[in-house]
């Protein structure tokens, strides 16, 4: 055998040994790129990599057949293609792509009325001006975290909401219709990292954590002196896509959760220094966990204890205040999470191998000076190199993502509490390899009281070597682990374009979206108005108005035809095309596409968009459908005649 | 058990009963909706779908285990969302997404100064004037029909083309960087709907056929007088990506193949009526298939025998010239394909329920007037209704899908000409189903003269009950069909967001793409030349160039910082910022993105990528890298100071 042959002829644990000789305080080690060391020739991991040994599913298999359903909805993120995604699981086949931060030729998401009113009217009125200047709307974002809107608990159907770190917007998704309704951007903040919604008594809040710290006001009258800098955290009330309040930190904040009691929230911080630089960001040996005291905050913005900065009241959250805690956890930690028991709260080390359990029954009398910040962590699990995340099964163990190692963990809460208080006892039940470099992990309800514990995904950062070559380009692996047994049980490698960055695994019973829109959607409520003042009712009517240089056509569609054969406009004229499709099948959605004129929208079974152009340019352009709906479907097609200007 | 219990109440069969007492004359009923009537209840197709039984598959299993890798490229069109998608055959997982005609957030194209030299300069004078006016490029297309470039009959691994019916465009996409390099928009034509590479002896030519008829030149001067439209056949030269030549047809043109000799393109037109609604389009009993004579084209180019149109030389190829022959076939064909043998040409019935195969060895004397138009048919077996897309498995058999019946059906080409010269013998071998509505199918391999008949994937154009309800936009049904032993069994079920038009199964040997970027790669050389012309080597250098009110930024980047932890640029400068990923690691692929400014890119192992944008904010904007990287990856940033213009 070749050194090729064996997957370029290194064991995993040889290729692993530099990392898995490093310790906590081993930060310049890291930075020296250990992690990805073992990949430094590109060469080496060319060679088919040897086929996993099947190990029997506790489940049986993960394949769906054909005709059968998934049992859970796996909403994902994909960070930096800033469009929430929809796969089943077990099949872990993605189901559908929600356009949200991003531009989608399919369903004309940002350029359709509809979706840019939804991508405007939620800007801060500096941002719509800047943008109005420049003509256009943002097109890009980095989508981090999809999180289900909970009542009681669990989760409730309603809303997914997802953060938009590039940007620093917050969307929200409603899981009727599954499109984007509502964006809001987070005034005096740079940047939305972590992001939860609040779990009892309901979403409620979502909570958003400021990474980067900035000048406030950032208007350029401080520039390069970070003592001036500050982080914020936000609460958007769900229901209104509405900031409620603000709350100004010290360091920065990476991620956060919320407790199932509905007092707290709590952040991790990775660079109390307030570093500029990397080696500045890690020069600490502790950073810290910061708690919100939510009913104090309330009070506070209720009583006038804040300063209102472009329309948001901001209370001052920084240490010694009331608002807040500050929990001294090892240098750099990262995902912040509530165990489903309601009880145990993880900071994750990073940068240390350890995971930081804290007691979230403590909290009130940390809030009340009785016990010091260090008092409420009940447990500090040493687990292994580059611990990013931790999730539960929901029958007392976690399962902690090992950046470094390229790991999944499983240990026990309970051991890990007595081996706190001295007992020689190991919390480590098992680790499972991953292929590679995990981030995000996500357990089956497992940020819910109701987790179940049979599934988990393992977002890794790195394919490598897991999938047909691509090119330089490779995608992520979202790998798929059977937990319901007493072992994990590596089952099915899922490739991903950038980046399903988080996920969240919902149980089908939670979600019942519509398969025909209503004709009295508020998504399409303003296309209603402007046709009820030009006499026309949309399922019915299909007609030109015209009002000066500005055109409003309006037709209906029902497979295979539009209802208008022809439409003349002028050159220059300002054009909106407004398509009702009447038919109310299942699944028969129809497109509205103008050949050269760059546009194209969706229309779902009952539903109206609408589209607005200028008509540059002269001569016969025809319009068809680019949905295929009908076995005449190449037919759906009429002219749009562009009269030039000089006739 | 109830009605609902049992999808809905109906078996199949009794659903499909309204269509299958369709006659092939019967357009009128199939634009009453037939082919879908069995959804029209919307409520109907909710219950669970009885699970398929599990047939034992010839190939044992499709899953891929973890570790293990698929044995084909799978190249998925599309359709309106603009971009190519590689996926793995047989898991059918997608591994890579490749924008084209669409806006990525993700990696910038549309953003980035190289992607939009490549979706401008193939423009045409008059289309670039109008972008520039309008201050973008366009953000959506139609992207149909992926096909590799051929030599000698076969794949050669180089390119992959694409086309944009929305915008008439073709794309090329280097399979070495699995990017797209070129796109060249079609003077004189409106929409691009089909498209194929000449098989041999090399691509050579795109053939590229223009759907919608349009008067020349679509100046305005002419609107509503179909007398005087007409559509355009064109060549391409795939290794220039300039238009070679084009023909001027009567009627229009649907679908595209060529011949394995060289010799021959071939056209289906579904409006030889040049009609302009839907009841004008399907009038006549006939309509016809248009021979391309690649020969005589290109010596009445030669010597002259065209009309200069736009740049290019346009030749008439109307009925009567020694260009083309028009060969009548039954009303309103699509698909068109020739077989892996060589020798048969398929055109698919869609509105007959037969396919009229011909036989390319006789078009030689159809040219030379030794026989009739019709002499050249060898074949049209009655199939079932709505006949569109015909592939072969390598082995004398043929696959057509369907659309109507919602069904495959196998058949056998021998046989089917025994029974049109009168014997007495049923080509027809197996009907399977499919869900539901399928349109283009493929085999693998099955567009080469090395196809293997191992796999067909059907595409099918409505999913109804087959996913998990994500709402009122369904996902497609890809579903991928086991064709290598007597009876084809079904094994997978492929929801696919809009839409996989039509896919290139390809065997992996064919396909070698590089890991890591070449420093000397054409797709940055702008970058390179303007970085010399400042003296600066982009691998090595990290500087700040001002030039009045242009800025440009170099800076490199690797894991987990950029050279630059900061650069300060005034107010309403024009800045570009040039990032090299110095990292040589597989999979370490970079991100650039700032903060509230909406610009993020991908930089890949080696590559240098830029972006161009106006500093028009004054303040504190972080700029962080977006692929995950490092464990220090959140810790990746920078500051972009904006000094205030009255500063």
């Amino acid at each position: 055998m070749t050194a090729q042959d064996n997957n370029g002829g290194f064991t995993r644990r040889t290729l692993l040994g530099t990392t898995a000789a490093m310790t906590a305080a081993g930060a310049t080690g890291i930075v020296g790129g250990l992690g990805l060391g073992r990949f430094r020739n590109g060469t080496e991991a060319r060679a088919q990599p040897a086929p996993a040994q099947p190990v029997p599913s506790p489940h049986g298999r993960t394949e769906v057949a054909p005709g059968e359903l998934d049992e859970y909805y796996v909403f994902a993120s994909s960070g930096q293609t800033g469009e929430v995604r929809i796969l089943g699981l077990p099949s872990m086949r993605e189901l559908m792509r929600i356009p949200v931060f991003n531009r989608c030729s399919a369903t004309g998401w940002g350029q359709t009325n509809e979706s840019l009113k939804i991508l405007t009217e939620g800007l801060t009125p500096a941002t719509r001006e800047r943008l109005k200047a420049m003509g256009g709307v943002w097109q890009n974002g980095d989508l981090h975290h999809p999180h289900l809107s909970f009542t009681d608990g669990t989760y409730d159907g309603r809303y997914v909401f997802a953060n938009d770190k590039a940007n620093t917007r917050l969307a929200r998704i409603r899981c009727d219709i599954m499109k984007c309704d509502k964006i809001v951007e987070l005034p005096n903040q740079y940047t939305i990292h972590g992001m939860r919604p609040q779990k009892y008594p309901r979403t409620g809040y979502l909570f958003c954590n400021g990474e980067y710290e900035v000048p406030l006001p950032n208007d350029g009258s401080v520039l390069d002196d970070p003592t001036k800098y500050w982080s914020i955290f936000s609460a958007v009330d769900g229901d209104t896509m509405r900031v409620a309040w603000q709350v100004i930190v010290d360091g920065n904040l990476d991620n956060t959760d919320a407790d199932y009691q509905g007092k707290y929230a709590f952040s991790t911080c990775y660079n109390s220094e307030k570093g500029m630089t990397l080696a500045e960001m890690m020069a600490k040996e502790q950073d810290w966990v910061v708690i919100f005291n939510i009913k104090r905050i309330e009070e506070a913005v209720k009583k006038g204890d804040f300063k209102e900065m472009n329309g948001v009241p901001v209370v001052d959250g920084r240490q010694g205040s009331p608002y807040t805690r500050y929990v001294p956890v090892p240098n750099s930690p990262h995902g912040m999470h509530t165990a489903p028991d309601g009880i145990h709260i993880f900071a994750n080390g990073k940068l240390s191998p350890t995971v930081t359990v804290m007691d979230v029954r403590l909290f009130d009398q940390l809030f009340d000076d009785k016990i010091k910040p260090r008092d409420v962590v009940v447990a500090e699990p040493e687990l292994g190199l580059g611990p990013l995340h931790t999730e539960c099964d929901g029958r007392g163990n976690a399962y902690t993502t090992l950046f470094l190692d390229s790991q999944i963990v499983k240990w026990n809460i309970d051991a890990a509490r007595r081996a706190f208080k001295g007992e020689k006892v190991n919390p480590i039940i098992q680790k499972l390899d991953v292929h590679y470099q995990p981030g995000h992990n996500h357990t089956s309800m497992g940020q819910t009281k109701e987790a179940d514990g049979n599934w988990l995904i393992s977002l890794n950062k790195f394919s490598k070597d897991r999938f047909l070559n691509v090119g330089p380009l490779k995608p992520e692996n979202d790998q798929l682990i059977d937990i319901s047994g007493d072992e994990m049980v590596l089952v099915h490698d899922g490739p991903s374009f950038a980046e399903p960055h988080d996920v969240t695994i919902v149980h089908r019973s939670k979600i019942n979206p519509l398969h025909v829109w209503k004709r009295d959607d508020p998504f399409f409520a303003d296309a209603v108005k402007r046709a009820k003042a030009d006499g026309i009712t949309l399922e019915n009517d299909s007609k030109v108005i015209r009002d000066g240089n500005t055109v409003r056509v309006y037709m209906t569609s029902s497979a295979p035809a539009f209802a208008l054969d022809s439409f003349a406009v002028k050159q220059d004229d300002q054009v909106t095309v407004y398509v009702t499709n009447v038919d109310d099948i299942e699944d028969l959605t129809h497109g509205f596409c103008i050949v050269n004129y760059g546009i194209n929208m969706e229309i779902g079974p009952q539903q109206t968009s609408s589209v607005t152009f200028k008509a540059d340019r002269p001569g016969v352009y025809w319009y068809f459908c680019t949905w295929f709906c009908h076995a005449m479907h190449m037919e759906m097609r009429g002219r749009m005649f562009v009269e030039p200007r000089n006739v």
